[in-house]
């Protein structure tokens, strides 16, 4: 197993950190390797707003659902779908179809999570803030996002001050399907609830004790972000 | 600079490969770098559809428009935004939500975006294919993915037998803002049409000298797969 592998093996979102700075250098590295992600069609449609101000990073760990650690981390990232930059160049760019929005939320993910191993690479750890999307127009509000420019996620890095466990994920022959997608093998899933009522259950000396299933039922029985559309189509995306 | 970081700086789009397999274990490793990335709220809302099958490898290559490196590459994964797991635990799941779409993309290319990285750091490449959204009817059929599940993109891996130049990507000033959305530079922006020039240039032997800009106003001149907002109605996506 690799240097590269390991990394990868050992994620685990951190939300607690040390007050250590992130040095320009490895910040510069971290981007560059953002950077160096496929991007679709070479269409290049991501903005990363870096959050210095103190009371930016304030506002926007309470509009992401008072998240202290959008305060606390030492750098701060919101990774954004951006077609602005294109209408710079062409102010008549066909643009605004649900496609581009997938195309800006696929491409957005595939450079975060490059900074995000880049960054645990070096011993430094991170946690995604969707929390954001608590907020859209808040958050766009805030970093003054034009048309066409979408705040998708945060992302957080610093020094851990924490070392949590790996979280259990979805056995592989539930996520992999061959050749053709088939329905869930029920056994594996309660198989799987027991490993995460466990890994809980540890986690909170007994007190939770939630299967995977038991989670997700409680939060699909409630809407998600119900306004998000309206807001995709306020920034002209999504329309089409 | 570690290995990792140097894996992730060194990308760049394979698209021939050598006919050596990759070995079970080593897909079995790359499958669990995916598993390990980060998902929102614990949602696991990905489904990867691993293409064995030769017909339906030809099949995929043609709908997304000739790319015969789906049929020769030794791996070939369908990455999906899948909600209908959920609804195989709880039928009653509120699921449709523009939000939830934007979380199956995020989150799908969290986990391609590990497989990829895993695999280059063994010495393996490959590319994505978001042609598959040329057909996503037809996608969707071949692999028998039910409602609540979008075919998103695909990723050919295979040892490559090409090795071509790392493609230069935006400027870093022209990507990341601080504190808040900044107009793009237009000086730097002319600087970096003349980098992709060159670019195409040497590559073409001097036979293609498309700047950025004349690029993505080419592209942006077409409407973007203008279907894409019914089929993802079609699959009770994005409705609400």
């Amino acid at each position: 197993m690799n240097a590269a592998i390991e990394t990868l093996l050992a994620h685990r979102s951190i939300r607690q950190f040390e007050s250590t700075p992130i040095s320009d250098e490895q910040r510069c590295t971290i981007i560059d390797c953002a950077r160096a992600a496929s991007t679709s069609s070479f269409i290049q449609c991501t903005s990363i707003i870096r959050v210095v101000d103190k009371e930016k990073r304030r506002l926007l760990a309470e509009y992401a659902g008072n998240q202290a650690y959008v305060m606390e981390a030492a750098e701060f990232f919101v990774f954004c779908a951006d077609y602005h930059r294109h209408l710079q160049i062409k102010p008549d760019a066909k643009v605004g179809f649900a496609e581009q929005m997938l195309i800006g939320a696929v491409d957005a993910a595939l450079m975060a999570q490059n900074a995000l191993v880049a960054a645990e690479s070096m011993g430094l750890g991170g946690v995604y803030i969707g929390g954001l999307r608590n907020n859209p127009d808040k958050v766009s509000d805030l970093l003054k996002l034009p048309e066409q420019v979408v705040p998708l996620f945060g992302l957080c890095l610093g020094y851990p001050a924490q070392d949590p466990e790996v979280k259990p994920r979805l056995p592989v022959d539930l996520m992999v399907h061959e050749d053709k997608y088939q329905p869930m093998d029920k056994t594996r899933l309660a198989e799987y609830d027991d490993v995460v009522r466990e890994y809980y259950s540890t986690r909170t000396g007994g007190n939770r004790t939630m299967s995977w299933s038991e989670q997700i039922s409680a939060t699909l029985d409630k809407e998600s972000r119900p306004f998000m559309r309206d807001f995709l189509h306020s920034k002209g995306f999504a329309v089409k």
